[in-house]
């Protein structure tokens, strides 16, 4: 079987990597720079580089690992080379948009969105590595219209690759899920760093600060395309977020010891539950 | 010299380990529950354990480890066993309320507020650690009114024991610092769990997920108490906070993506900026 990874920065680069290291799938490699592509052919991050009218055709598998905006415009464009019956996938943040658009198309080969839960603050193909998915979930999102074989192929690769679980769902789900445990984690990293405080903090800081900064090193780029592509279930997060702020603050500016600890033994319980 | 540890908690324990194994120091050790200072006592933590009446009069520094609304009644009750010119401190985590309050009163020793900048989320002398703090910045707060020699020797115990660095600042500095570094990362983490999604959040979650939500596991009565000690700092961080994703929301909501992207940039920016 041949994977194609179009794309080779962070993302596509680990993945690359980990079925290099986890699987006997023979590993094709396109990256628009292709100075990267070379260097990940070198170090045996793939086994075979070329041009894409070369590659797609011989794609059992094809990862798309580029911007949200942009995955859905590349499918179409090279629609005539994509194998028959192959799976053409891809790794964004959001699946709902992209979803639901290659849906309208009659096409010989199947689009199944999917989301490889990890990251890091650092991007591109020289800080992608071969473990990037060790403890991470795969999230895929085939739609109503999906061959339930096709989806149970794309499952079976991820487990191959070594990802700790997969997740089958729908792209609503999806959305709505990483809304909560990624984007909304985003924005705050951010908003927080903007306070006219955070210079200081030198000194004064510890785990705490850390972990709630550590993902303000964003990709403005990307994750302005995320965000409006997910704009519904996003800013419903921001509500409510703001909401259980603002709760807090009244009770204290009230001095309502009983509601704030209250609130906080409920937090307390919940985060003990739900790990 | 002699240190008394009164309150042998995670803070407590993890004070008179550090002490033990850091200092030569003479390490008395103090806790409401009894049987806490005997394992203490047993497994080394500690020199001597005793009644209050005996220890305080021997102790050339005494480190207060108790909730904040305790501190101040706990040395009034004490103030005639203390030893002339000794050194009394606290730990916890809001200080302009208790080092003024403290000023108040005209005795024979020398109240600093001192906040040793580790935890953990769990808490008791069994959780305590001797390296707790081997990262850890020890912050203490003096007055006008404290001479500067027994600042000093407090920094120098603090660094005897392996504290990573120390910081001297007026009670108010430290507080509204902290409200920004180590408040408000528990408000947000509390006020995150609450979302009516966290429960589901298994298979979707990674990094951000567990560094957001880490500190929901929070003791809800004594952070009830840091909390309203600290009102008005706290309440401008939050303030400030929910002002930035106010911001966030409506550039998302009117998908302004230059504004968004801005926003973003900035908050990276600072981020790279400040670590």
């Amino acid at each position: 079987m041949n994977i194609l990874i179009c794309g080779l920065g962070l993302i596509g680069g680990s993945l690359a990597k980990a079925l290099k290291k986890n699987t006997s799938y023979k590993v094709l490699g396109w990256n628009r720079t292709k100075s990267v592509a070379e260097k990940a052919l070198d170090e045996g991050a793939v086994d075979e580089i070329g041009e894409l009218e070369d590659l797609i055709p011989k794609a059992d598998v094809t990862v798309i690992n580029f911007y949200p905006k942009s995955i859905v415009p590349f499918i179409l464009e090279h629609k005539d080379l994509f194998k028959k019956d192959s799976i053409v996938t891809d790794s964004c943040g959001i699946k709902t948009e992209i979803c639901r658009e290659m849906e309208k198309y009659d096409l010989d080969f199947y689009f199944i969105g999917a989301h490889p839960m990890a990251g890091r603050e650092v991007g591109g193909y020289d800080n992608s590595l071969d473990n990037l998915f060790d403890n991470a979930s795969f999230i895929c999102t085939p739609t109503e219209s999906t061959p339930r074989n096709k989806t149970d192929a794309l499952v079976g690769i991820a487990q191959n690759m070594g990802f700790a679980r997969t997740v089958v769902t729908t792209p609503e789900h999806h959305d709505e899920m990483i809304a909560f445990t990624s984007q909304i984690a985003h924005v705050l990293a951010c908003s927080y760093v903007l306070s006219p405080l955070a210079p200081m903090h030198e000194g004064y800081s510890a785990g705490s600060y850390r972990d709630v900064s550590r993902v303000a090193r964003i990709n403005a780029d990307m994750w302005t395309e995320l965000f409006i592509a997910n704009k519904e279930p996003l800013v419903r997060e921001i509500d409510d977020l703001v909401s259980n702020l603002m709760q807090f603050k009244y009770n204290i500016v009230n001095e309502d010891e009983e509601a704030l600890r209250a609130l906080m033994e409920k937090g307390n319980r919940i985060k003990e539950e739900i790990g």
